[in-house]
């Protein structure tokens, strides 16, 4: 069981006051609950695009102990209780980045997906570059989590992921990041362990 | 010379497109545009607490080598092109924090300050704990960068660093967190080498 702290407790308090996400499914209402406790930013109740179905699937695979994939490394150290894979500064990514003139972080996506199966969970906290690749590779993910941040494409990512079909979690517009990519899916991994 | 990537210079159009933060000075611009940029929440263009005679002391700091301290190891991942120091996970931290009731990021700034002289710029991206503790222990410290996020307690860690005359970076209200910490700071370590 996670031991949670009462500064933890108490937030929670305080923004179930300032924002009903009761009408939600358990694991959207978990992980958009958490976001907002990451981020204290409110607009996340309206914005974020929740599918239960797709929380399931992500938790289900977490639990089966499938790889966990991030863009940058600041995701992958945000995520608690479990190790994260990170390719952005792998020496096949520079390698690739360089010679495809590519992102590093899609060329980490691409690494990635040659490291690990169907069914493991994809977290974008950073690159909409890396998003925009990930939809171009045939890795059927169990979940990804979609939350690049920026005025550059991020908003476009996350649209074209949550119109892939792909089992997904994603934010409308710009905003997004790392503490709030690895917010969601600690939230997966935190679920019924309180 | 850092290699600003075709996105970034685009990102940073966008921005000034958006906000117009020329009034500033160019330091204060440089931190307030970085974060923007980082978390593309317009509010911070109002809500930073800026001030360019700190932000200075700051960049001296960082061109002597100055020690780099976060409370969260997701800080330090986000900082590029220098280490920083984070003493969250180290063994002294969780024995303090057990012996003291203290958290585990407020422990980890005890260590730090003893490890560490005067003159360091220390970083809080996601504790108000550790901010309250910082204020209480004498380090000297040529910036504190002060953005923990949440609704118990951030606003007020802020209020208090603003109001404690060290040199520092704070955000009014619940607003802050890791990602933004980092940005700050990167925009520090990026200035004047583009």
């Amino acid at each position: 069981m996670r031991r949670v702290h009462p500064i933890e407790t108490e937030s929670y308090r305080i923004l179930r006051g300032l924002v009903d996400l009761s009408r939600l499914g358990p694991l959207s209402r978990a992980v958009a609950e958490r976001i907002i406790h990451a981020s204290a930013d409110l607009e996340y109740a309206e914005s974020l695009a929740l599918d239960e179905t797709a929380l399931e699937a992500g938790l289900e695979a977490l639990r089966r102990g499938s790889p966990v994939i991030t863009d940058v490394r600041m995701v992958a150290a945000g995520i608690t209780g479990r190790q994260a894979l990170c390719f952005v500064s792998d020496r096949r990514a520079r390698e690739l980045s360089e010679r495809l003139g590519i992102t590093r972080s899609a060329a980490g996506f691409r690494v990635a997906a040659e490291e690990v199966g169907a069914g493991a969970v994809w977290v974008v906290g950073n690159a909409p570059t890396a998003l925009f690749e990930l939809l171009k590779l045939e890795v059927s993910p169990a979940l990804v989590i979609g939350l690049p941040v920026g005025f550059v494409g991020a908003a476009e990512s996350k649209d074209a992921l949550i119109e892939s079909r792909l089992p997904c979690l994603a934010n409308r517009g710009p905003k997004g990041g790392s503490a709030v990519a690895a917010a969601a899916l600690n939230a997966l991994i935190y679920y019924g362990e309180e």
